[in-house]
């Protein structure tokens, strides 16, 4: 392989890099969730879509979740983790920034855990979704930041100015 | 480096992984371009925010300009592509779909002219962005992403089942 010549293998992202960006984006994701009025974050919401708390639970639940399907091949949350895919006993933004912070640090921890060939490992994520390991977590990645997007229009509907996206290098 | 470690510069996306996933959200993202109403597409908005026909024009002129200015070192646009940043002459959803197409077969012409090296290196995307190329391709991938989000909250909003998120592997 030359410089000069494209190939399709040509490795563009490690695992460094893949968790460095969603860190970044879950920081951005962070903001946005703290940039919601306490009684709105539960409330409100657009045509019949579920309030944002709600969105923030899945994504936060889907990480929690998913790093530890991840790490340890067993897809169920752990006792400990559970508060987060039930995310309606969240009943206060401070409680959903400190699961988010607990989450966080969760993917810190569990992340260099991640074996180099695991990522390549095709499983049933959640025992239900047959994917390579890194599309499962590119999927985490890009449905997190599907739902804040969704929750830039709440913010918006709300006459709040949101966070920069941009905001993340 | 054995599998059983894990390290931080494993390589976890290649390009033509990369290239496959972002014409898999545009597939999706076309699909919720052609789910909006005409006159909605041009005229519906949420909150102060620009109607999906200027989102979706900011997805095709990023990602024409972009991928040019990635290929050529040449931050602007040909002339052939400036009705891509001067969206607001497309005045019609066929307008906009057909434009659409025409950046889907630019990528997958441009893709493969992006020599291994280039990935790596920090240029001013735009003229204006230092970041290295595949930190800028990734801006592009994540800011169409958000954006999509938002055109699915307009879609909900108008009483209309946008595409499934999950339809894309």
């Amino acid at each position: 392989m030359t410089n000069t010549t494209a190939t399709n293998s040509t490795a563009v992202i490690t695992s460094d890099d893949f968790l460095k960006n969603w860190q970044a984006h879950r920081a951005l994701s962070r903001r946005v969730l703290a940039a919601f009025p306490e009684k709105e974050l539960f409330e409100f919401s657009i045509g019949g879509m579920r309030p944002y708390n709600l969105l923030v639970g899945e994504m936060t639940g889907l990480a929690s979740a998913g790093m530890n399907g991840i790490v340890t091949g067993k897809w169920e949350t752990t006792p400990a983790l559970d508060h987060f895919n039930d995310e309606i006993t969240l009943t206060t933004k401070a409680e959903l920034l400190e699961a988010w912070d607990e989450v966080t640090e969760q993917i810190d921890v569990l992340w260099p855990q991640i074996t180099a060939s695991r990522f390549q490992e095709t499983e049933a994520a959640f025992g239900q979704y047959p994917n390579t390991i890194i599309n499962t977590l590119q999927y985490l990645f890009d449905n997190e930041i599907h739902h804040r997007g969704q929750g830039y229009v709440y913010l918006r509907a709300l006459g709040i100015e949101p966070p920069a996206f941009w905001d993340r290098f």
